[in-house]
């Protein structure tokens, strides 16, 4: 097998997978049904992956990686403090609508795995800190800019910002409300108001 | 079989589906595992479910009288405006920490079934109406009442409310984050004096 073959096969089996995540959930990713929905042989997907436990992290790096990369590396290309939160939080909610079929894998597989322990739960909770790390930065940075008021908690901004997005994940995904993307801007919109420097 | 031990099994059964739904999420309440839990034969379990669907429908049933008897009824014996809300508010915390051993059923279905049509999911979504009407009501009670702002929106008020309560899902069920019901309560704090009447 070449290299840049197996690299590529490796590739499409991940992004299928992570399709199947988003729609089905990360317990649904076995390497049964994914041989399937690739048309390879389980023995062939096996050889990629060796477990479904190694194929779930596979597609939670995955996931990560693209998190990383359209979400969290434009906003740090805006300027500190409102125009990152802003581009931070506009990334997210396309993560939410436009990057996958059923919405975040991470959402998800939070409630799935959050009485599985076990290295794929591990590595769950430690993007989903890091994605709170990230939000806590982007907000002290803008107060240490002097953009954000100099009272301003950042974890506790980084906390509401989060559930703003989680309802919007519930409103929008679960109930189809139509109005769903307006409250979630409408919320963000008053806690940035009220986090500003006067 | 007598009425009253069926109905005495059926609870007993439904007891131990709702268990299993808010561990490992409502996919996994069959009437196969649920009959080795419950150390009957899968045809005694089947006389009284007749299908998984009515199995998964009955635990969400259930849950959904828990809620009202244990969150939204105290709440609604309290005073109108911040008693009622905090009482709600309160109950929900307790709901999510102390009331299952996996943490609320409705949560851990929601991402499960978001994409599943069918009646499993039209009564969970049922349900999540019901809650954020709720909410919004206690709200707009409150507002009536010259409690709370009259230019509050109680629609937009209650979708906050539901997004701190769930950033406290995530971060006390899968982050495990010790400041978490602090923090959800501070959010809390600050999104019912930001509503306040003048």
């Amino acid at each position: 097998m070449r290299v840049g073959k197996g690299l590529d096969t490796r590739r499409s089996i991940i992004d299928q997978a992570l399709r199947l995540a988003s729609t089905q959930g990360l317990r649904q990713v076995s390497i049964g049904l994914l041989a399937g929905a690739a048309g390879m042989s389980k023995s062939g997907l096996f050889a990629h992956f060796r477990s479904k436990e190694q194929l779930q992290l596979a597609v939670l790096r995955e996931a990560s990686d693209r998190f990383i990369a359209t979400v969290l590396a434009p906003a740090l290309r805006e300027a500190r403090g409102e125009p990152r939160l802003r581009r931070f939080f506009d990334g997210w909610l396309r993560w939410e609508t436009t990057e996958f079929p059923g919405g975040c894998p991470f959402q998800a597989a939070s409630d799935e795995l959050d009485d599985q322990p076990g290295p794929v739960r591990d590595y769950l909770v430690e993007t989903q800190r890091d994605l709170f790390d990230s939000m806590t930065t982007l907000a002290r940075v803008g107060v240490e800019a002097g953009k954000l008021r100099a009272d301003l908690d950042p974890r506790q901004f980084a906390f509401e910002m989060a559930g703003i997005l989680f309802a919007f994940h519930h409103t929008h995904r679960l109930l189809r409300a139509e109005d769903a993307e307006k409250q979630t801007r409408l919320a963000f919109e008053a806690l940035l108001v009220r986090s500003r420097a006067r």
